[in-house]
């Protein structure tokens, strides 16, 4: 089995940790990967709030990060070359975050993988949601993230 | 003229960056503060992504601790021991962002501190919608952030 998510996953965490020095202060790590997610880790430590749990701004950027992720991973194993961009989210907070995070994030509930890429054909240009979830102690959804994320084809 | 809320401003910048560390890393600074709004800025240079504009998730740090630090210092201005949580926050990324920048942040359009006030004094609990703002070079908007803030009052 060669996932080529999977395969292209660790040079992307290094890309993300040179470019983003953000990531570096959260102790981003791309811990899981195939095609149809992105789990990124972070360390509580570096990520603590005023209340000792983890600060909102860590976990949004984990979330949108994970997104993010698993678009440029699925257009590099494509091998298209193009710009990935997130146009919104929409973020809830259901339950304060005690310990070490991961985000996990998928296609949103209804969104196609296909149609993203037949629409980035088409006109350069393709859109997809993406969910992504820290998770609590107790397995029950602590953050989540909707987000649209857009990809742009380069020129040439 | 004395505002408690500028009063009351650098403490709450000085706890901001002693109790939650991702802060120290975003270079975050209190630059302005009064009864009505609440400006956080930062320095680009920490706060690049891939691209070189402003990160997402710095941004979407920025925008909500804008909104949480209005609020807290509101409530300290009241005399009112609370502790206050982001519920949650949409996001739109609208143009990038190529310099340092400042999160603005005042009550919703239709909100009212009167009874947030007024619903916090009765229940010991309010909720209030915050808009907070990034704007690029030109002025227009090219972040913003729409947030749901509660707070509790501390028992005793």
């Amino acid at each position: 089995m060669s996932d080529p998510v999977a395969r292209l996953a660790p040079a992307l965490e290094q890309e993300i940790l040179t470019d983003i020095p953000l990531t570096r202060a959260l102790g981003l790590r791309l811990a899981e990967a195939e095609a149809g997610r992105v789990v990124l880790a972070a360390p509580l430590a570096p990520n603590v709030n005023d209340k000792g749990c983890a600060f909102g701004g860590s976990l949004a950027s984990l979330l949108t990060l994970a997104g993010w992720a698993l678009v440029v991973l699925r257009l590099r194993a494509a091998g298209v070359a193009a710009e990935v961009y997130v146009q919104d989210s929409q973020l809830r907070y259901l339950a304060p975050v005690w310990s070490d995070f991961r985000a996990e994030a998928r296609a949103a509930e209804g969104e196609s993988w296909d149609e993203f890429f037949i629409a980035l054909g088409a006109r350069g240009k393709g859109r997809l949601r993406i969910h992504a979830v820290v998770s609590g102690a107790d397995g029950a959804p602590a953050t989540t993230l909707e987000a649209r994320f857009v990809a742009l084809r380069k020129a040439g």
